[in-house]
């Protein structure tokens, strides 16, 4: 169990579901926002106090503002002593480490963290005390940070609900490239396709195109972020992608069995790759092994 | 309401579904397959009892074989007389509509038939009663086909539970080919990046990407089948698809400011068709104004 205090920064949609899912195992929450008011929000809607200058250090501030202001929230609370260890949020890793070894942030008390949870809504009200629940959690401590701060981060992560999962920044990046990043734009871009869309092409819409468009919904400016700090691994992704989608294009252009030969290689590695998918998510949803049968190698080169 | 009989050729997924459906409402339903087995499982499944040599016309036979071999089955069936009016199920309208003149079919008692509903399942046991509630059917009539035929086909859609969408083939063709057909290739695409994945890969796997390449799990013999008639419309929607992945690729290899423009644009495009997927699939699941409030204009020419 976590029994220590924990500052949220950044009161938006991720920040607000982990200060309600802690307030509901106990622990004590101060919220700070740039945004006074969204901080307020925050706190109506039971995730915890406003922070005054005089409290004292929490035993973990966790940093979820956007991705390319962590560094900079990172420095400044160290410089005033918010906490006693540190935390983030971002869906990059790499950049956001090596910048805050730049700009002299302490790393031993900093563990960088990224859960694998969302929602298409923002802002505190679309908070959620279950959005961690059963979900994996990446931490991805660089060789300095401390036993200490990986233990007290990993307690609040299973505090959340979530699934810690520890993995090398570098390699973080990769995956969520892989899973996340490029996905989102594949997505965009499907959907970018039915932006002037007349309401005949509208009529037949479906589940499938449902569900395939369904991150398109993202905010574009937290996304730009996100694909610009994490852009040579998405890049790489994208270019896999493209080429398979290519080849499949002009394959359609062609005619006859050897052009059927190669949409067909890529619609059985597309049922290959979905299989893996599907046993993944089945581990995390709990419908089939628990996921602490997930044996993850424990990498220590990034 | 549909006070006719059903004679349902091809016992599949999509063929039992209609059955299953029609026999909720008491239609008269018999069911043929080549495989003698899967008519026999859906009997026993409830969809009705199996074709007998001397059984009367049906007034409606649905054909619910595999897009490949509807314009042999049909023919077929027409030559034996085994109904009154003919419709299929083939997500493909324009290739089998001009194959089917060519082979002598009668097209006045043809209504070319779609039914924008599916599971990623196959066989009878896959059949569900509920799967073409509020979903959009669409017909494809050619110029020639009888006001009778249309009446009949219509009623059944009906009984189905389906909403019937009037379209000229070459515009259906179009359009599943933008909200089906493609993004079926494009999710497959994003799954086969992750054919080989290992523990790794798929340890931080989350809602976003199964939901992204949930369709890539679709046969790939079927799929084969549907891309090659639909491929000259395919391949134009994937090429448009590609060069907006392709800007953004290039984008993210640079640096700054105007690397960030291409992929907030796509973004942002991203966003509107994302906004007009919901919007229709609002009016379709009943949240939003009825499946009726749809006014889709009824081309004539495709």
């Amino acid at each position: 169990m976590y029994n220590g205090t924990v500052t949220v920064v950044g009161t938006g949609m991720i920040g607000t579901s982990v200060a309600l899912a802690l307030r509901r195992r106990g622990v004590p929450v101060k919220l700070d926002d740039r945004d006074g008011e969204m901080a307020a929000e925050a706190q109506r809607l039971g995730a915890g106090t406003t922070l005054r200058p005089d409290d004292p250090p929490a035993d973990v501030v966790v940093i979820a503002t956007p991705p390319a202001t962590v560094v900079r929230v990172l420095r400044d609370a160290q410089r005033r002593g918010l906490g006693k260890v540190y935390t983030d949020v971002a869906s990059v890793k790499s950049r956001i480490l090596s910048e805050a070894a730049a700009a002299g942030c302490t790393l031993a008390n900093y563990v960088p963290g990224h859960p694998m949870a969302g929602r298409e809504l923002q802002g505190p009200s679309a908070g959620n005390a279950d959005l961690f629940t059963g979900r994996p959690w990446a931490l991805c401590p660089h060789p300095t940070t401390s036993a200490d701060a990986m233990q007290a981060v990993t307690a609040l992560v299973t505090a959340c609900g979530g699934e810690p999962k520890v993995l090398a920044p570098g390699i973080h990046d990769r995956v969520v490239a892989a899973i996340s990043h490029a996905p989102h734009l594949v997505s965009a871009a499907l959907a970018a396709y039915l932006c002037d869309a007349d309401d005949t092409m509208l009529s037949l819409t479906g589940r499938g195109l449902y569900d395939t468009t369904r991150v398109a919904h993202g905010a574009p400016g937290l996304w730009c972020d996100i694909l610009e700090q994490n852009s040579e691994a998405v890049a790489d992704v994208l270019e896999v992608v493209i080429w398979d989608l290519t080849r499949a294009m002009y394959a359609l252009r062609r005619e006859g069995a050897a052009a059927a030969g190669v949409v067909a290689d890529l619609l059985v590695r597309g049922n290959q790759g979905r299989s893996h998918i599907v046993g993944a998510s089945r581990v995390l949803s709990g419908t089939g092994p628990s996921a602490h049968d997930l044996h993850l190698p424990h990498h220590s080169h990034g």
